[in-house]
């Protein structure tokens, strides 16, 4: 007796803008994908935790939203008693929050990953959603690099688990010690420097885009670009820009994005000898000769990647799938040392058709300061995270067996011919499900030409008929929907003898009892 | 050079109400649920979709948010645009507007199923949360009945696929139609009764908990609860109050909670001669004699049920698994006919101790007017809704295989024993992992002891280790975990011999290159 006439004024079916709706294609796809990882995972005795997505605003560390824009960055409303409530915005913040409230009752370093949907209240673009997912994994309570190290293995056991080959990915290993180290050794030190440093880190995690001349512009007056928008740069001199600079050579002379193979990856790790300006044995020894004296920071930076090297390399990682990049930056404030980024390296198509590298996936690093929030004592923590939209479109782009071959093909359909026997039809589809044999009745009120209509788009191999002459034979009709196009597109150009054979297999009837094994022979065809 | 230093006003580590974390063992068993409920789903040819947890809020069909108020219920934030967006509340409005924004590319009837989170802004309670789990299944476009059919026969797989046992559950079916026809026939019909009609269904739908003299004051004048709280009632007459309550002694006659077996209620379905009170052959008939003549849509409601009622019993789901049961109301507003509801009949103890009916762990029923708010004219559509949490909480009751027997067992641990070494030990954990033995390196700072509390923390069968004296050898010392709980347990009670022999057991050496075997002869132990 409720209301439900439709109103004059319907609602529009629509989406809110950088959110989107999945079909059982990419449900499917992703699941398997996410069941790769979930195995890698596991096998390195990480354990799955899940929080909720919902978080206190100040738990996740963000400032409360100011009054007027509420939901600056996250999705923040009030809770009944006033406190200010946020959607997470990634998986690292409620991780530091689970930590922290259950440190007594975990058993440390606790290894755990989390999968989930987090929520960024951003403007929308091209591939770039509010609501998207990620896949993390973080060992907590180890101020080992060991745990770094670790972590780099299992996120190229994941690629490769994932059909990503040898290769085609690098997992690149920087460490935030070592460019701080960099900025005190050029004098960019103290707190009134803060925000130049900001400056510099920023002008090197553009290295990729801009190259070095238009690093040169940034660390320097600044960079007009094409828009003719200007952006003010750090201000260094001529004499800090080039010891930047040659920071920057030391990237290229490791860097795989550069046109190096695989195979003459690992050497260049450990000699630099093709590069002229900077001809030492050991890139690690270089960087410690040019600027270890000049910061203990620096020191300490390059003291820990020579372990995580050494680490990957008893680990027999050292074959260029990891590999110790100083360019690395990762935009997050919070790390505090080896920071590292999985970046697939064979190339795609750009939207004019130029081949591009695919790039970066993943990516995480040390962050001892996040638990520090809640308990008032440094944890020390690393983690990795997936951006699982963007692998997913990779393995795609790869045709990596784990995103295809999930099974497109339709349930067997039922057909219904006469109204007052569907309870009949209703059997025959419950003998096929007991027989685990996916299908389902018709359950609109069209036709039999709609009918099978409706089972060709949903990609149905069989469809089963029964008529009032078929019942009184005690018969069904098998229709095989596949043969039956293919008569459809092939009849004029085939004999007589192979027109009818084929018209045979495409149509058949069979006794009531056979239904189960006739529909298994005809699925068994494709 | 961020500044991670511990802030003196440090944030307190918590959950907002009504929100819960959850572990591995929780997740694993959650997991292996749905798996199991999908797979039964795909049988019956319903595909997966998935929509996002943030829609506007007018698509969701609550009202706008009232300014003072704005997360009545729901929550709700503004958009950048000053549109309000929600998160959902369930899987059936967003399914609407997907149907709706699909509606051509869609194959029709559209057999769906979606699992996901869904949000409630409400008061908090012991096993009531903020954020919990549905799983829900929807054919839209179809009209036939067949379709309320299907999803209750899927129901029944479903429960038994997960495990419970037939007997322990029954799906009953009602239709919105008999009710609105039963509150029609006693001359409650027209907008100007419609929220008597309301207080009628509210009172009709807490015949469970209440019985028929709380029932029988909430028709009429109204009841003063054990706390002195009074309900006004709808006031009816007492002739009306005795038709509805003839048909609550048709429920009774039916129902399977007061003391029917298995194997009495199918009789009870088709006769209900067991009742002096109400001596009909059978029950539809019953109904339909009594209000027939007096309402067109009770007809057209009891039509629907004989219907359902003959297609479930040639699917062979007459045995009792779905009976007929003219008490279901359920309390969402939208059903326009049959209505279901799946509930659990087995006995669990309450916080007393008394046994009590585990109850509902799902429903559903037809909404046709659900889609027609975006659409401008009615799209049938029929839908299930599974509880996860719940059901789950009944599986563990149950002790079903699905939620246990889950993998607790921890990683192999390797000691560090000696921390320059810790190449070599990565270099042990990778051998395990390479032969796909879960395994991990300590990564934390503590001695031998803390590393073995550690071990034994995590679960672990067996830790690995290596001092000077053994790598001097060639040798790995592997730790059987358990055996060595076991020697310190009973060592007391043991000869020498046995003591000696578990004490073997429990802790021996082999050649480094013997370390996967050892290992796998040790997890093969348990």
């Amino acid at each position: 007796m409720t209301d439900q006439a439709p109103k004059s004024t319907t609602v529009k079916a629509r989406l809110p803008r950088g959110l989107a709706d999945r079909g059982p294609a990419e449900i499917a796809a992703t699941n398997k994908m996410m069941a790769a990882i979930r195995e890698t995972y596991e096998l390195y005795g990480f354990e799955a935790v899940e929080t909720p997505f919902i978080e206190y605003t100040e738990a996740l560390g963000k400032f409360l939203p100011d009054l007027d824009r509420p939901n600056e960055g996250v999705f923040s409303f009030q809770d009944d008693d006033d406190q200010w409530l946020s959607l997470r915005y990634d998986l690292t913040a409620p991780l530091a929050r689970y930590v922290a409230e259950n440190y007594d009752r975990l058993a440390k370093p606790y290894r755990s990953y989390r999968a989930g949907f987090v929520f960024r209240n951003e403007k929308p673009g091209p591939g770039r959603f509010r609501q998207f997912m990620q896949f993390d994994a973080d060992t907590v309570g180890s101020a080992s690099v060991a745990a770094d190290a670790e972590i780099c293995m299992m996120a190229a056991d994941t690629l490769e688990k994932l059909g990503i080959k040898r290769g085609d990915y690098v997992i690149k290993v920087n460490n935030r010690k070592v460019l701080d180290g960099l900025l005190e050794a050029i004098g960019l030190n103290g707190k009134e420097n803060a925000s130049r440093r900001l400056v510099v880190l920023r002008a090197l995690d553009k290295y990729d885009r801009l190259g070095p001349a238009g690093v040169k512009l940034l660390l320097g007056e600044g960079r007009r670009d094409e828009s003719g928008d200007f952006t003010k740069g750090a201000g260094l001199s001529l004499d800090q820009v080039n010891l930047v600079l040659w920071f920057l050579q030391l990237r290229m002379n490791t860097d795989f994005d550069r046109g190096g193979k695989t195979t003459d990856i690992n050497p260049r790790i450990k000699t630099l000898a093709s590069s002229s300006e900077v001809a030492e044995p050991d890139m690690l020894s270089a960087m410690d000769r040019a600027y270890g004296e000049k910061s203990q920071i620096f020191r300490e930076g390059v003291a820990e990647l020579r372990l995580i090297s050494q680490l990957v390399e008893s680990g027999g990682y050292g074959d260029g799938r990891i590999i110790i990049d100083p360019s690395v930056v990762r935009g997050l404030e919070y790390y505090t040392g080896p920071v590292y980024e999985a970046e697939l390296t064979f190339e795609v198509k750009d939207e004019h058709g130029r081949p591009v590298r695919f790039g970066s996936v993943g990516g995480g690093g040390r962050y001892d300061g996040l638990v520090a929030r809640f308990r008032g004592e440094p944890v020390p923590a690393t983690g990795f995270s997936i951006g699982v939209s963007r692998l997913f479109a990779a393995l795609k782009a790869l045709k990596s067996p784990i995103v295809s071959g999930a099974d497109t093909r339709g349930p067997v359909v039922v057909l219904v011919m006469d109204k007052d026997q569907i309870a009949a039809y209703q059997a025959f589809v419950t003998t096929l499900r007991n027989a685990g044999i996916r299908a389902e009745l018709y359950l609109g009120s069209a036709g039999m030409n709609a009918q099978l209509k409706y089972a060709d788009k949903r990609g149905s191999v069989c469809a089963i008929i029964q008529g009032s002459n078929e019942r009184e034979k005690g018969e069904i009709v098998i229709k095989d929907l596949v043969a039956g196009a293919q008569v459809s597109a092939a009849a004029k150009d085939m004999d007589r003898n192979e027109y009818l054979a084929l018209k045979q297999r495409a149509q058949f009837a069979v006794p009531a009892e056979k239904l189960v094994d006739a529909v298994k022979d005809v699925l068994a065809r494709y």
